[in-house]
C-alpha cells in the first residue's frame, strides 16, 4: 500500500492507492454499488460484467475500472456508512436518523460504558461501538443465538468487536452491569426492563428505548415515572425526502411515515 | 475527589461523591436546573433560595442539597448534554436532531478530520470535536471575530478545545486543509464553497450542508451536481413531541415545523 | 340598497354598494379587521380611531373609510370565513381544515341528513348546515344548555338556524333519528355512540368521529369493528404553514403540530 | 323502485330495495368493490365469479349477492364518495383532503360562481358543482378536449353537469366572467393567471391555487403580492394513516408525502 497509513481501528479512513486487504466500494450509480474486498486470483461478477480484482491494485482511487462489458465503475474507498448500508439491505435496521438521535440523548461518548438490547443485526451496536472507542464499551443483550452469531460477524468486518461484549441473556432477569453510563432499548416489551435499567444505570445516566407503537411508549413512560426517571421525553423524528431539481423542487411523493417512536430519561 | 477517576478528556463520566471542581447539574424539576463548578467559598443565588457551595463537597451524587429556602435541589453530574442546553439557552444552535444527523451522514468518526463552517457559538462543534477525538480534528472557519470567542470558551469549558483549529477567515475564499474526510457547513451560502470542498476533500468524502430555506438547498444541489458529487440527498428531520399519559396520550399541540434541511453528497 | 340581491340564504354574497343592514369587514391588515352591523346612529371604536358606522353607506365595497385617527380600512363583504374566524377566536372549535375533510369523508351534500354531538359553539355545526341547505337537515346533541344557547346565536348570526335542529340531550342514551346519511362525533367518549350510530346511520351510512388522543381512537376503531363498520380509517391531517418569499422560502417555524385524529367508516 | 324517492339532483342518497336503473356498489372487502348500474339481461364478471345483475333487484341494501363461485358480495347504494374513488382510480386527481380544503378556504357554498382550471378528469369540478348547487355554477378551463371530454363524462354520471360551464380555453388568455367569487387553480403556471383572477373577482372574492413544487408557490404568490391580494397564506395538508389495532397502534409505515401546496388569498 502506497500513501498514508490505517491508523483508525477499523476502517481504512484515507489512503492514496488501492492496495491489497483493501475494502473497496465499486461505484455504478446511486442506487447500485457493491463493497469487495481486494485479494488476488478472485473474480467480481455482476450484471453489468466481471472484474478481475486483483487489477485493482494500484489504481488511485476515485478513479475508474472497466468491467468485462466495458462498463466503468467508480473505485471509492468503502467506508462506515456503506457498511451499515450493507446491513440494512439484508437485515431490517433501526434507521440512521433514529440511531444517529439516540446515540446523542443518550449521551454515547468516547469513554461511555453502555448497555444494549437486542443486538439484532448488530447495526446500532456498530455505531455505539464506533462511539464508545477506544476505552469504553458497549455491552448487548440478545436472546436469539442465530441473531448474536451475525451480528458479531457483521462487528468483525467492520473492526468494532472488540468494544463490545455479546451477551446471550434475557434482559428481563437482570442486567449484570453497574454504573453504566447509558441504557439503551430496542425491544417488544421495554417497560419490562425499567426498574433493572434504574439499579445498572449510574447517577445522571441516560435511558433510552425505541419502539414501533404508540401503546409500548405509554407504558414505557408510566415505568419510568414509576421509576422517578427524570426529563423524561417521548418524541419522533420523521424523515422527509426532497426532490431537487432548479425550479421543480418538491417533497418526495411517496415517504417512510413512521420507524418508532424514541423515549428517555434519566436516572436521578 | 473519592470514587473512580476522571479518565475522559473533557466532562466527568461517573463518581461517587462531589467533590472541589466538578461540575454539578443542580435538578430543581424538568423545566429548571443550573449547572455550577464545585469551589469554596462562594454562593450560589436563586429564585429558590441561596446555597453554600462548598456545602456540595462530599456528598452523594443523587443525593439532594437544600436552599436558604428550604427548597431541595437534587445533585447530577453535570454532562454533555447539560452543557448543550446550557449553549442553546444562550445562542441559536443546530437542533440536537439535526447536529447527530449531520455527524452521521458526514461520517464523522474518531480519528476524522472535518472543516467545519461557521463556528458560530461552537455547538455543532463541540460535538464534532467529541467524535473526531483523540486522533481526529475539526478545522473550524468563521468570519466574526466575537463569535470565534465566545465559542473558544464554550470549547474550552467542555475541555475539547484540543481537537480543533479556530480559523477566522472567509471560508468562500477558500479551504486551507486538503484530504479531509468530511466538509459541514451551516452558512449563508453554502453553494459558494461547494467548488472549495470538493478540493478539499479526500475522494470518498461526505459534503454536509445545512440551510433553513428551501432556495439555498436548490442552489446548493445544483452547485453539487456540477461538481460531480454522488449520493447527493436532500432531506428535513421533523420531531414531533408527544405529552404521553395513561389513556391520555397525544402529540404536542405546539411544536418547531421547521429547523433546517440537510444536503448531503459525496466527492468522488 | 343598491347593486344585486341578496339571494343566498345567510350570507351576502355580492354586491356594489355598502347598504344598511349589510354585515361588513373592516381590515385594517392580515392580523386585524372587524366584522360590523352596517347601522344608522352608531359609532365603532378601534384602537385606530373611531368610525361612524352611516358613512359607510353608500361607499362601493374594497374602497377605503377613514378613521377619526385618519387610519384607513378597507370596506369588504363579510363572508362565512370571516365569521367562522370570529367564532374561532373566543371559543376553541374543530380546525377548517379538519372540517373541511371531515364533511366529505362523511358526504356530507345538500339535502343530507346529518346528526351531530356535540354542538359545542356551533362551528362545525354551521359548516354542515351550509352543506345540508336547502333540503337538509343537521340533528347537533349538546348536553351543556350554555354551548346550546351560544350555538344557537352563531348559528342565527349566519341565517343557517333554520337547516339545525339543537337537541340538548346526552347521545349516548339514545340517537332519535333513523336512515340518517352520516353521524359525526366530536366528543370525548365517541366509541360510546358507536352502536346507536349504527342503528340511526341508513346503508351506507357514513360515521366519522374526531379525537385529540390515540387512545379514544383505540376504543373506537375497536368498536366500530365489532359494529361490523366496513372501510374503517384513521387518519391525521397536519398542516404546515410556510413563509414565502422569494429566494427565502421555509416552512413556519412553530406550528400547530396536533389537533386530532379523524376515524370513519361506513354502516354496512 | 319501491322505498323512498331519490330526491336529490344526482346521486341516490336512500332507498329501501335495490331499483332498476339504481347504482350500486358491491363490496368484496376494502381493498375491492366495483360500482355497477342496474339493468335486466345483463351480466357482471368479477374474479371472484359472474352474477346476473337483475337478480339484484328487489334486494334490500345491506344484503348480500352470492356470485357464480358462491362468494359473498355486500350490496351497497353507491354514493358520491365510491363515484370519486372510481375517478381516481382511473386518472391522477387532486386528493380529497386537498379538494375539501381548496373549496373551504375558498369559501365556495351554494350560490358561489366559481372559476376552475384546469378541468382534468373533472373530479375537483364535480366536488365544487355538488357545492355551489342548486343555483351557483362552475365556469371550468381546459386546453386539452380529450381532457374535457372525458371530465364532460364524468360530470353526467355524477347527474352534476347542469352546474358546470365547460370551456375549452387557455385561461391565461384571459377569464370571461366577472364577479365570481372564487377562481380555483390546478394548473402549471398559475402565476400567469393571477392579474386575470383580479380582474374576474368580486371584492372580497378568493383566490386559491394548487401546486406540486415550491418553486410554484413562490411565483404564485410573488404575483398576488403584485396584485395587492390580502390574506395570502401557504400551507400544505399532510395526511398520516394509522394502523390502529388495540395495544399495537402505530402510524403506517408507508405514506404519501406530498401531494401539492395550496395559496389562498382574497382581491381587496
Amino acid at each position: 500500500m502506497k500513501g498514508k497509513k490505517k491508523t483508525t481501528p477499523n476502517l481504512v479512513i484515507f489512503m492514496d492507492l488501492v492496495a491489497e486487504g483493501d475494502e473497496v466500494l465499486l461505484y455504478l450509480n446511486d442506487r447500485k454499488s457493491w463493497i469487495l474486498k481486494v485479494e488476488r486470483g478472485k473474480k467480481f461478477h455482476t450484471h453489468k460484467g466481471i472484474i478481475n480484482i486483483e487489477d485493482l491494485i494500484g489504481k488511485p482511487y476515485g478513479s475508474e475500472v472497466l468491467t468485462s462489458l466495458g462498463v466503468a465503475l467508480k473505485i471509492l474507498p468503502a467506508d462506515y456508512l456503506d457498511h451499515l448500508e450493507k446491513i440494512a439491505r439484508k437485515t431490517q435496521i433501526i434507521y440512521p436518523k433514529d440511531m444517529a438521535y439516540i446515540a446523542l440523548i443518550a449521551n454515547v461518548r468516547s469513554g461511555s460504558r453502555v448497555v444494549e438490547c437486542g443486538t439484532g443485526s448488530g447495526a446500532l451496536t456498530s455505531y455505539l461501538a464506533n462511539m464508545v472507542r477506544p476505552n469504553g464499551k458497549v455491552y448487548t443483550y440478545e436472546v436469539r443465538e442465530d441473531f448474536q452469531v451475525n451480528a458479531k460477524k457483521n462487528l468483525e468486518s467492520l473492526g468494532l468487536e472488540k468494544f463490545v461484549e455479546f451477551k446471550l441473556k434475557d434482559i428481563t432477569k437482570g442486567i449484570d452491569e453497574t454504573d453504566v453510563d447509558a441504557v439503551i432499548l430496542d425491544m417488544a416489551t421495554p417497560w419490562l426492563v425499567v426498574e433493572e435499567a434504574r439499579k445498572a444505570l449510574r447517577v445522571g445516566g441516560r435511558l433510552v428505548s425505541f419502539s414501533p407503537t404508540i401503546n409500548q411508549v405509554e407504558k414505557t413512560v408510566d415505568a419510568m415515572e414509576k421509576a422517578q426517571f427524570i426529563n423524561i421525553k417521548a418524541v419522533e423524528l420523521i424523515m422527509r425526502g426532497y426532490k431537487v431539481k432548479v425550479n421543480e423542487t418538491r417533497p418526495d411523493t411517496i415517504m417512510v411515515g413512521h420507524t418508532g417512536y424514541i423515549v428517555s430519561g434519566r436516572r436521578c
